[in-house]
């Protein structure tokens, strides 16, 4: 038997690699600070299980391949008050903004086609972009520069004769940056230049900081065509575990051809479908204190990597990550010291180290990924941890 | 921007052209008997709702990417009592059938591999095939034989270079067939000498009629490392809307490489795992009594089948489908006439046409697929009216 090529080519999760020893670490009694992961520790909204508690057909039937109505509306009137004019047919809900991205690259790539992603970015889009066949040609952005876009030119030298789109997240993952106007611009203009699709991942659109205002694509006409946003609840209304996302596009041969892989599925699970349409019923002041909550977290976690000598990052302003350059050689191999070799009165940390989040051979290595959904205190004691264990580190 | 070749080459659901024809019947007030969808009206198991109910975590968190411990666990439990010897580690929870399927091919083929199955088949083998680059190579069977493989010889005819695997339905979709021991050992034995991976879909493997048993794949110690099992609750415990399947294989690499994409998407929705658990524990003593009411209601399609001249179908064994030939030019152009222009007490029929299911163009025109998924005095009514519409159908 022979597997596919393009199996073959695809990675296994780079965090994964550190699960047995994170698990060794754990059954000597070790406690970990999990600042590895995305996975909020904010509660659910409890109309989410209550629609779900209410849910009484006795008989549990697939719905319609686009989604339930109820929910169609409730994420176009939720568009709507954010200033992104659609109406239910531009939408069509997914099993967590992952099948949007598969669909948006199944829908655009064949077997060599290229998309344009700033790097280091989400490990995913490798993954769904691998299994379509297509290939990520990243544009290179740094630590240093607080992982903004270089300049409008060093987008545009990475387009080939193979460029079939452009993905952007926004606010990022795994960097926290969010795009000032003129990186939009840039992207916006490039894409109608060259005409390419522009794909929007903008799943973490409420968490933005220090009073920013977040500028979604949906609102740029130039590229309303083709432009295709990726959207989820599973951050916004911390449900990741609902696997309710959505592909939005304006472009009705790109929904036509997405709603093929849509109906091949058959449908998305109705009792999270339900609890989903519940949460775009919540009051949107919801989010002030969501927003407030992660800012004091990200504050704690800036200044306590600023606390370290020899750590480079500047303040991301969304999401909910950093990605801080360390004083040590190689970020993998410190992982795996801090879980094996290193406590602090039992305890220790728990990063992702970079490299992954890069295409570029080499990039990143000394790089980290901090994912700030623990408490404050939590927090404060983490990064208390990271800072003795690079002291402790370094002084070998 | 231009879309992938792949897509352009999917089509859209055989069914939904006929969507708008039925919409437009019901709002001239007719009333619509379906028997084109495939969509059970058993009640689901409680125990499904009553789990959902009990979570109580307050975070709605992601799960492992291989699925949730209990459920791996009572399904090893279930193969073990059907007798299949599985481990945990040979499964993987997948959203519905359809992503367990979508694995599968993405894990075996490339641009231009292709994939043997009978026709007619489950029509969206061909879109998740083609959204992974794949190409179907059909083995035609015929409603005169009860849509079994015609000979060993005529699947190996099928067999070509770029061939990396078989899939077959067991019970099958759209003809309720269930496979012969010699066809077993037919496609086991070409398997291994073609070297090919052998996909078993037994998603409807409770349903099989008038005492008969069946033998899954996962039997076969034959084909134990290229065997890749596909199942799924939907049809099992009636509960379609909760989208939980699984890709079962003890080929260690493919699992190893099929969790790539499982990482990739996260995971499957949690509270739909905790009700597919609980289902699982529901004594086996339970599928007798639907196994009886499903009986019933293919004896009852298949008489009614019978009494209309000139109809030609084999009574099947299993599943819930039926796949006729109707004395009638062109099932399609029939579909539409009953739903715009016929009526008997102000009432008519749907059926899924069943070219659809066929890859070979021109094959099935005049067939259709029956899903007996309708209370028995309703399915009575149904074929009343189908034999009704046949009959002034063929005088016009």
């Amino acid at each position: 038997m022979r597997f596919s090529k393009k199996i073959e080519h695809m990675g296994h999760s780079p965090i994964r690699k550190f699960h047995t020893y994170a698990v060794e670490a754990k059954e000597k009694g070790k406690r970990i600070y999990h600042l590895n992961i995305g996975q909020p520790d904010i509660e659910t909204p409890p109309v989410f299980f209550e629609a779900v508690r209410q849910f009484s057909e006795p008989v549990l039937e697939y719905m319609p391949s686009q989604g339930i109505p109820s929910l169609l509306k409730e994420i176009r009137d939720y568009y709507r008050r954010i200033g992104v004019d659609i109406d239910e047919k531009d939408i069509i809900i997914t099993d967590g903004g992952s099948e949007a991205l598969q669909m948006a690259f199944t829908c655009i790539c064949d077997e060599g086609d290229e998309i344009i992603a700033a790097e280091p970015f989400y490990t995913n889009y490798n993954g769904f972009l691998k299994s379509a066949g297509g290939k990520l040609r990243p544009v290179t952005t740094a630590v240093e520069e607080g992982f903004h876009f270089p300049s409008k030119e060093a987008i545009r030298a990475q387009i080939g004769p193979r460029t079939k789109g452009i993905i952007v997240t926004n606010p990022g993952n795994p960097t926290g940056v969010v795009l000032k106007e003129e990186e939009i611009d840039w992207l916006c203009e490039l894409a109608v230049e060259y005409d390419l699709f522009l794909i929007a991942d903008e799943v973490y659109r409420e968490f933005v900081y220090d009073g920013l205002e977040m500028t979604s694509f949906g609102k740029r006409r130039d590229i309303r065509d083709r432009l295709i946003i990726i959207d989820s609840i599973s951050k916004r209304f911390s449900a990741c575990g609902s696997r309710v996302g959505a592909l939005i596009c304006q472009n009705e041969e790109l929904i036509s051809h997405a709603m093929k892989l849509a109906q091949s599925r058959l449908s998305v699970p109705t009792m999270d479908q339900e609890g989903a349409a519940a949460l775009y019923r919540i009051d949107p002041g919801y989010f002030d204190h969501i927003k407030k909550e992660y800012q004091k977290r990200r504050d704690v976690c800036y200044e306590g990597l600023k606390a370290i000598e020899g750590v480079i990052c500047q303040k991301p302003a969304g999401a909910f990550y950093i990605t801080a350059k360390l004083p040590v050689d190689d970020a993998e191999d410190f992982l795996i010291w801090l879980l094996r070799d290193f406590e602090d009165r039992g305890e220790t940390v728990m990063y992702a180290p970079a490299s992954g989040f890069y295409e570029t051979r080499g990039l990143g290595r000394q790089e980290i990924r901090i994912a700030y959904v623990l408490k404050e205190e939590d927090l404060r004691r983490a990064m208390e941890i990271l800072k003795k264990a690079v002291e402790a580190y370094r002084a070998r």
